[in-house]
């Protein structure tokens, strides 16, 4: 894979809406989506759930369901997904730095 | 600016098609428009025009015309452009290493 093919292969991970935000908050220990939506101010639940699945389905997040009652879903970010962690501190570096 | 707003605002340069691919090639320092066009294979020259611009108009770059003749317009990456190599390098790290 060459670094083209990587970023790409990255920023379909990352160019989402609220992708990074959601990483965020699960690299900060949320893991109920109650938690998750209200580290992420102003994402809907319908978006929140779409980067959620699409989180598990790349591999980046689990997610784990103790049966209860009461029942209680969890997300945890995997290896791979926290392997985000220095591609968000490069991209708030330069976003910090770099005001257009 | 938290780091929210300021990943956002990054990726409001590295999220737009090609734009990745563009800022390789001039941090490799190819300058002129066939020269980039050149490195960043299938690209348009519609799309590469429309990036060159953005990369100015955010301070990425910075267009210079020697009169010539022949006319010989130059891009170059500014300090800040030059910024975004730490960011194009963890995105490829992550890629690389995660492959869905």
């Amino acid at each position: 894979m060459n670094d083209c093919a990587a970023i790409e292969a990255a920023l379909k991970v990352f160019g989402r809406a609220w992708a990074a935000a959601v990483l965020r908050a699960m690299l900060s220990g949320a893991e109920r989506f109650s938690e998750i939506r209200r580290e992420v101010t102003g994402i809907t639940d319908a978006v929140l759930s779409a980067r959620l699945r699409e989180l598990c389905e790349a591999g980046l997040a689990e997610r784990s369901v103790e049966p209860g009652p009461p029942v209680v879903v969890r997300y945890r970010l995997t290896d791979a997904g926290r392997g985000t962690e220095p591609v968000l501190a490069a991209l708030a570096e330069f976003g910090r730095w770099h005001r257009p």
